[in-house]
């Protein structure tokens, strides 16, 4: 794994495992890193305020007021509210999704005939429990490392993640918020490079 | 008004003015057709099961059984549950957005410094107590008739939308839905061609 900071300023490392997903609390100014562990896996991304946690980070509005549909280096997460929660500081993969949906029930069920496989809305709902936040709906992630290929037609197709082992992204906290993030549990397609790793979230004290 | 259908077989017609929202219920098989009165007026479009409104159409999972950001003649319109509720029949325009959100409260007040600035979002909730649906969140609507134009690096400008007098889209249901549809209100912005005008929608009946 690549030595990404200094590492006497971490005050939580939390190991993501395949198929499962992670919350955990950031005061404003600390930074979050997100490490894939082995490459090619996406982790699916999600942002609470804190203090009023029907405010969240939402891709649709991140498209909005960053006038693009896709996520730069130095870029702010804004909320439903418009509001920035994070930026996103450093990334050493560059390319992730914020159009697409987290995979769900729905999609192993309808498009796979699965009828009980581990999928990103589930494992974002049961990370969130650990901090009492029960959306009435779960926000659209942030689909980090996620590589979809869109042509001139707006048609797209989703290719193997470009993230090598050790890739990692870092985000700083703008304001206190709960943060929860799982591992595509994808393993039937393209997306996570037909199979489910680790990922690592490292939180970073501020300065 | 171009004249777009049979007209004995449109059992209801409802104006959508300037500024306002305005809710409808189609049975299985029935189609509605929005007409761009005056040109260039976006409509933000919702559409919920009729017999579970916890089911809606969905952008996001639009775009994923899609695999497309862009809507298309013939294209399903999904649900929040993978599963068809609408089809985009017919288009005289062929230019609309998925991936751009409602304008709202905060839009208008964080981006323009306006208080009391109607709002396609605020306008869909009051459109739907008609029908007593009250969702926990406004779904992303479908932008009918905007005009977003994306460059090569994922970035986009809105421009005024293509639509001319009388340029309508044509839904078929294939489910019992509600479906309500708002002018878009931005009068600040090319969106709209710079000011607010009226569309109309006409129900007609199932063959």
């Amino acid at each position: 794994m690549r030595n990404v900071f200094n590492r006497e300023k971490i005050r939580e490392e939390i190991i993501i495992p395949p198929y499962e997903g992670r919350s955990a609390f950031l005061r404003k100014g600390e930074e979050l890193i997100i490490i894939d562990l082995e490459g090619k896996q996406v982790g699916d991304f999600i942002c609470f305020s804190h203090s009023d946690p029907t405010e969240h980070v939402s891709p649709v509005h991140m498209r909005a007021s960053l006038s693009s549909i896709r996520l730069k280096k130095g870029d702010l997460l804004y909320s439903n509210r418009r509001r920035p929660l994070m930026q996103l500081l450093e990334d050493t993969v560059g390319v992730h999704d914020i159009f697409f949906p987290a995979c769900d029930y729905y999609r192993y069920k309808i498009d796979f005939d699965k009828e009980d496989h581990p999928n990103c809305h589930d494992n974002l709902e049961t990370a969130l429990k650990k901090y009492k936040i029960q959306p009435a709906v779960i926000p659209d992630p942030i689909n980090l490392f996620m590589n979809n290929v869109v042509d001139d037609s707006g048609d797209y197709v989703i290719e193997e993640p470009l993230s090598k082992p050790g890739d990692y992204v870092r985000l700083k906290a703008l304001d206190d918020v709960v943060i929860a993030c799982t591992t595509c549990s994808q393993d039937m397609a393209p997306v996570n490079g037909w199979k489910v790793t680790s990922l690592i979230m490292q939180i970073v004290e501020a300065e």
